[in-house]
């Protein structure tokens, strides 16, 4: 794809928007994950910052601030915040998850060990709010600090909500919150505020952060039984084999009789997986139509962050919020 | 010892001086460490919050607010987000050393998993900014969230640099800081600070927490190579054993011969530990004056803990937080 067709995708066009903005973004966080003392935070942080992430959560704060027509300084150290905030929680989630690979590179607690992931995720934790304290806006501070509890509480919840088949969709969404949708919507309220537009505009960038954030991993949840391999870099059912309680298992587990049921209770609960289980749990999604309206709950929250853009004044920056929202499902059949 | 007797350890007398705020604090403590969601949460840190630790860090806070005639409401909340800070570190430092045992108990990665103790760590920090937030001063903040970057980054330096022969004075000095002391000064400072004081007199609280942390390590780390175990809980040379290089190993290897240093390079940097080497490095601690000399270093911090209190004004408060840093030390002999 060319540079400059339209086919591009939205956050390219984001980054290339913001590429200034996010130059001062990307200084500032080779500054602060330096460490005068110990040399292995950097390393270990440059690793995982460096790996060409797609800096999403950033752009959100930056274009959230520009759009509501922000002119100083402080929508820089609003990303960088969000983006060392989310590359800490990355490094304890691949200690809890054991993984041993992200974005096709082995993690840092293979490459060193789970103590430096453990003690350098908490440094930039503390760097974060080092950072999100120098606007000196209390509200910003609110919303960040609040976020932060949210993400950590919704990795408890899916430790224990995780192969239990009482998950309701509601703790599913209470999870979401805490793995992605409470990030992204503390990036793009705090461009707003720090802007100083008006309450409904702050609101709707909430909301907008919200629903893109429960669209993107519904869609991921849902690309797992659904995805092409090549394009997502996962496997068609991942998350069966490790027995996660997603949203299209949570509808299809609603809708089992007794048989299915105790299908689920051998597979998921027990973790007793036999060869044939992922087609027959694929037969069974595809029976109660779970994919399908799993897709039809992730078109529905898109569909709510583009609404929620139409509180904000007409701009280059918006309409390309609203195309990533449509990105984010576009992917979905 | 009787509950009235003079000889009452100061942190006690300071505890019953202070047990209403204190009793603020413990119940702040239990209504922020719950989670509507996660029940957890609250199960991990009741065990370690109700393990009766000593409430050092929130009675230091306490104690310096009340001494600068501070009348508010928000020194509970700054002594809440110390003990959160607190007991975050000890979960994730229990993670890092593997240990399976803290004040006589088993520890939460022991009796749940790693996993619990990492995330519910993150989570009580993440619920510290929200404490530290609470009572809208930006100075606070900068103090607290500056103390919680030194103490990971302390912790990082301290997993690189033990069993290092390289390790100097001033990177011993630096790990204390992160390990101990930018808590304790972040505790006593945010107190004076909150009441209003004068800028010398918030130097003089960050000084003196800051010598009276030091002094504590150092007296720890001595205690280790003299200790009764009876008392202090731990056997004599579990340092030693552990390959930890403290302020008595970094004197004595400084002052090595070469016949020395290669009977040091073999115990601590190679971890060949063999029948009698202990008894050896008891000797060599001893030759070289290195136990009697980090005592002498221990007693100075102790000093400058007691001659920053001068700038305070007279009060039973401020005597026990002098009589705190003599006790500090008293163990040591």
């Amino acid at each position: 794809m060319g540079l400059d067709t339209p086919n591009k995708k939205p956050h390219d066009r984001l980054a290339e928007l913001l590429s200034e903005d996010m130059g001062g973004v990307n200084a500032l966080i080779r500054e602060r994950m330096a460490s005068k003392h110990a040399p292995r935070i950097p390393e270990v942080t440059a690793h995982l910052v460096e790996a060409g992430g797609k800096r999403l959560r950033p752009l959100l704060t930056l274009a959230s601030a520009r759009l509501c027509g922000y002119q100083g300084p402080f929508h820089v150290h609003l990303a960088a915040t969000v983006e060392f905030i989310h590359t800490a929680t990355l490094l304890h989630d691949d200690v809890v998850d054991e993984s041993s690979q992200r974005r096709g590179r082995p993690t840092a607690n293979l490459l060193w060990d789970n103590k430096s992931s453990v003690l350098v995720g908490d440094y930039l934790f503390a760097r974060s709010f080092q950072l999100m304290v120098e606007p000196g806006n209390l509200r910003v501070l609110n919303i960040l600090s609040n976020a932060a509890a949210t993400i950590a509480e919704g990795e408890v919840l899916q430790l224990t909500a995780a192969q239990d088949l009482k998950t309701t969709e509601e703790i599913y969404l209470q999870v979401v919150r805490g793995k992605t949708a409470a990030l992204f919507s503390a990036a793009t309220e705090v461009g707003g505020v720090i802007a100083g537009v008006p309450e409904e505009q702050v609101q709707a960038l909430f909301t907008y952060g919200d629903a893109l954030g429960i669209a993107f991993q519904i869609a991921d949840d849902l690309l797992d039984y659904q995805g092409d391999s090549s394009a997502t870099g996962k496997n068609v059912g991942d998350d069966f084999r490790e027995r996660k309680l997603t949203l299209p298992l949570i509808k299809a587990v609603a809708r089992a009789s007794d048989e299915e049921r105790a299908f689920w209770v051998r597979t998921i609960e027990k973790g007793d997986q036999r060869d044939g289980d992922l087609e027959h749990a694929l037969e069974l999604l595809n029976a109660h139509a779970a994919l399908e309206d799993t897709r039809t709950d992730a078109l529905a929250w898109a569909e709510k962050a583009k609404d929620a853009m139409t509180e904000l004044p007409q701009s280059e920056l918006r309409d390309l919020l609203i195309d990533l929202a449509d990105f984010v499902v576009a992917r979905l059949y």
